[in-house]
Parts: structure tokens; sequence; C-alpha cells
């Protein structure tokens, strides 16, 4: 089947290429670990020349022999390739940002086989504490292309679990505000450099009691002493007996997703008196976290989206008018797991 | 001048010896490296025979030659010496805690060289969340015991900052509940091992601006998403050119130490309508920034106070009368900065 475009999600340690057909169908996708912080660096011949630019290497790697066969595809990126570190600088856009925003802003740059990559550029939020992000507004434009007109309507949380956690409120299919948690990172920064983490004992399993509780201490009394203070007692449990060192990963894990999601509460209160429903983007163990600390703070529906990423490439390319055949304006509904 | 006591105030990482005379007066004092974590190994004669243990060579590097000339001093000691990993357990005492608790549950080690070492139990706190402190309890202990009988009688908060900071609430000289947060080894580990640290630039100068505006942060309406979502603005800020690389280190720290100081405000609430008064045990830069953070949440009144743990080691051992002269019962007042 003939492709329409490419699509290139290409982040700080990952890049992942799709080969988009008819309506933005899935036709063949490829993982590389060419991030854009662990780009190849042996030189070889690219497109008839010798080269040695880390980005054209990766770039020839994931879809060069899609576009030996089909050379006019238009190809689109998304994702830290747009940063000052990146390819091309794409620089960000201000919310509220919407499809139409982000693809009237593409940057292009010509690689050495003479295709163009248009690069998605990331969005920033001048509040007081200002926010970034690259490659997720991406991912939420995806998702609320797919929802009804009735559905993007109403004001909806979107969460992007991962190092560095996002929470993106979008209303009339708008990024209108987001917040940043570094939970991820400060999970791995204790574990492995901290006193928390030598009473740990990994397992595999996951643990779902100790992360239950974690999550409750966050939501407890006790839990407004902060992460500062509560994460101590992974440590004082484990001393008077009451928690294993095999219970003592998932337990902090789930007192920092906990106090992560009492906060966003919090702030969430400051506008609105009712919870919003949720989609949670991602797929994977981390997704069950967070739904299970999600439900126990009284979130009343929480979904689950896959294939954003690919969805908001090709709608953004769409709206650019990089593709041109015609059947493309229609969105497939939303794939929702509950 | 004879002295009346050796008083050991030893670390995970360090070992301070103190030689005391009449009321607990510092003789001589002596800063080794050699806390339970890296105690000396080279075998060599301690008291004519030839040893290779960490502590008795840690013990005699400290005070062998003071033994030597007073064979009958007797020698107190704290900290992490009494934990499991220490020369001898200590095994906890629980809340709430006093002079004579402690005085009368010291444990005992006989060196090589035939002194008996008297070391004095950590605290255990059997709350929800449990909480345990090793040598802190002495300095607590020291500093109530130079009060007035009217002034221990009043609640009083006594915060010891530190890689894990205690805040100890004390109603009529007792130890009655304690908070750890552990800020300082948290700062340490974004610092050098998050993304944060990438664009922080070290100095040696303490930026007070940068500091006071991560405490004003963390009190504000956008400090209520937490340390886990506000450290992100360290790198928000500099990618938007509001902070500079210099003053990135200092803002952090205002914004965790000031998230401790608005968690432990929101604790003390809980019992309290009005904020105690505060002494903060220590010395260095690290008081001056907790009391710039307490000043700015609303603290009324914060002292300082030093040699709290030799004269917390010296009342203990007058209690469990280890020291025979009739001069020791008298406390010298309290030396106390505004």
């Amino acid at each position: 089947m003939q492709a329409q475009l490419i699509a290139l999600d290409w982040g700080t340690t990952s890049l992942r290429a799709y080969r988009l057909g008819e309506n933005g169908r899935v036709l063949e996708q490829r993982s590389l670990s060419a991030g854009i912080m662990q780009l190849p660096s042996t030189p070889r011949r690219v497109a008839g020349q010798l080269c040695s630019d880390g980005f054209e290497l990766a770039f020839d790697e994931a879809c060069g022999d899609w576009l030996d066969a089909q050379p006019t595809l238009p190809v689109i990126a998304c994702g830290m390739v747009g940063s000052a570190q990146g390819w091309r600088e794409a620089v960000y856009q201000q919310t509220p940002a919407s499809v139409a925003a982000l693809s009237s802003a593409l940057v292009t740059v010509r690689s050495t086989r003479g295709v163009d990559v248009h690069i998605v550029p990331g969005v920033l939020q001048r509040s007081e504490l200002p926010n970034v992000m690259r490659g997720e507004e991406t991912q939420v434009l995806g998702i609320l292309s797919a929802l009804s007109a009735e559905q993007a309507a109403r004001p909806m949380l979107i969460g992007l679990p991962g190092s560095h956690s996002k929470w993106v409120r979008a209303v009339d299919a708008r990024i209108v505000h987001f917040d940043t948690f570094m939970t991820g990172e400060v999970y791995a920064a204790l574990s492995s450099h901290t006193i928390l983490g030598r009473t740990m004992q990994r397992s595999d399993a996951f643990d779902a009691v100790a992360f239950d509780r974690g999550v409750a201490v966050a939501q407890s009394t006790e839990g407004a002493a902060g992460p500062l203070s509560t994460i101590f007692s992974c440590r004082t449990l484990g001393l008077t007996g009451a928690l294993a060192g095999t219970a003592q990963p998932d337990y902090l894990s789930g007192l920092l997703i906990g106090h992560e999601i009492v906060a966003l509460v919090q702030l969430l209160r400051q506008h609105e008196q009712h919870l919003p429903s949720v989609i949670l983007i991602g797929s994977g163990p981390l997704l069950e976290r967070y739904q299970r600390a999600l439900h126990a703070n009284g979130f009343p529906q929480v979904n689950l989206a896959e294939q954003a990423t690919e969805r908001g490439l090709w709608q953004v390319a769409v709206q650019a008018g990089l593709i041109s055949s015609p059947s493309v304006a229609a969105a497939r509904p939303l794939h929702v797991e509950n």
C-alpha cells in the first residue's frame, strides 16, 4: 500500500518512525535508540555522499528505505528534535495552542537527500512559573482531534505520565494550560542516590498493596507534611519492621505519584468545583499506577488512549497541507478503554 | 584544669570529641572524620595490644591521650555509634523522651583499654509514619535543660536543619513529637542527578534574592503544586531567561526549604492556632537560610542556639550519675542570639 506521510517522534533518547497510509493508518513502524542525545556517529554514505552528521545518519536509518521507495513522501517530526539542541530549533508556540496554530508554525530542515523535514514546535506557557513541552503537544492534539465536537467542548484533563509528567487542560480542542511534575525523575534520583535506596530490594513484580499504601499516605493527614517528609517513612517503616525491603520501591512510587495527584487536585480546585474527566496517554505499567492513584483521589472517569503521537502528527500534517489526498480529513473515532 | 567528662558526638561521617570541665565547660575539642561509615582501618597498638577494630582505633584517636592523662574519666557518646551499624546498639527509646528517660537507658561498651563508653539511645516515635533520630535528641535535651522552668513549660519548636532536618515539639522539657524532612539530601540528589543540575552554575556566594524568590514561590498559589512540580521552574525560568544559571542553585534551595516550612506550618496548624517560638540548633550558612524562610512564613520569634550537643551529653551524664562533682547540677543560661 502506498504511504502518504512519514511521521517521526524524535525525543531525547529514542526515535520512533511511522509510515502512515490513507487516513493516517499505520502501515509500518520502527523504534530506534537514536534520540538527539545519542545520535549515531559512524560516518557512512547517505544519498550518495559521505555523511558524518548524527541527525542525517539517524534520519536515514529511520526512514531512508521508505524514501528510496517513495521519494516524494512528506516528512513531519515532533519532540526534542526541534529544541535548541535538536536538528533545527522550532521556537516554542505559546498557549493557547491548537492544531491550526502549530501547523502554521512548522520549521523546515532540508536533509542531505533533498527531502524537507517539517518540525512541529513545542509549546510554552508564560505563567508565573513558565512551563514547556515538546512532543507532548502533538500527542494531546492527536487525542483532541479524535473527539466529537461535543466531547471537545467540555473541559478535559489529559495526563501524560513519564519521567516528567504533564497534565494538560484542554477546552474546545485547544491546550489552554499545563503543569509539569518531575515525579519519574525524582523517583529515580531518590532510589539511586539517597539513603532510601540502601534498604530497597528491587523486584520485577508490581506490589499493588505497597503502591496503594503510599498513595493513601499522600492523601492522609500525615501527607500534609509533603513529599520531602513522607518519603522518610520508606526508611522508618523498614526500621520498625512494618515495610519489607521488597515493598519499598512501590511504596515510594505510590507516595510520589500520590503527592502528584493530591497536588493536581488542589490546583484543579482553584478553578473548578468538580474534577474533570481524564484521558491518560501512553501505555504500559506506569499508566496502571496513575489510574490507581486517580481513582483513589476521586476522579470519576479515567480513559486510556493510545497511538496519540502518530495521530497528532497526521493531523498537523493534514492541517499544514502536506498531504494532498481528499480522504484525510476524516478522523477515526478515538479508541477509548475504560 | 582537670576534666570531668569526655563527650563524643559520633555520627555517620564525623566524630567530635569534647573534654569537659566543671559545669560542662569545654576545655578542649577535636573534630575527626572517623564517622561510623568511615572508620580507620590500619591496625596499630592500642593500650598495649595490637588492634584492628575500627571503633577502637577511632576512639583511641579521638581521646586516647585524654584518658592516658586521666584514666578514670567517664565517657559518654551519642549519635549513630549507637545504631545497629554502630559500636553497640542502643535500642531507640520512645517518645515522650526526657533527660531522665534517656539517662536511665544508657548502653555500655567496654573498650580495649578497659574504659566504659556510655551510649545515649536514639528516640523513636511510633506515629502512623514512624520517626527516628540519633544524636539530635541529645542536642534538643541540651537546649531544653538550659531553659528556665517557665520557658520550658511553654510549647516550643526546635529545628535542626541538615541533610535530614528534624523539627521537634517539646513541652515541659520533654520531646513529645518530631518530624523529619529529607530536604538537604533531596537537594543534593536533584542538583547532581537530575536535569536541573545541567543548567545550574555553582557559585560560592549566597544569592539571597534567588533564595527568597524560591521561598516565595513555595508560599504562593503556584506553590500548591508542591515541590515535585515547582522544581521544574528552575529549568523553565532558565529557558525563558528569567533566572540565571548562577541563581538556580539558591533558587532551588529556597524552593525546597520553602516547601519544608510551608508543610511544617500546615502540620502545626493541625494542633495550634498560633505558631510557636522556634530555636534553631546548629551554625553556619544553612541556619541563615532557615531563618529567612521561617521569617517569611510568619514565625514570630526565631532564636539560634549553639553547643547543644556537648550541653546535652553533659546533662545526660549528670543525670545518669557518671559525674560525682557537686557543682554539676547548675545549668548555664542558654546563649541565645536573635
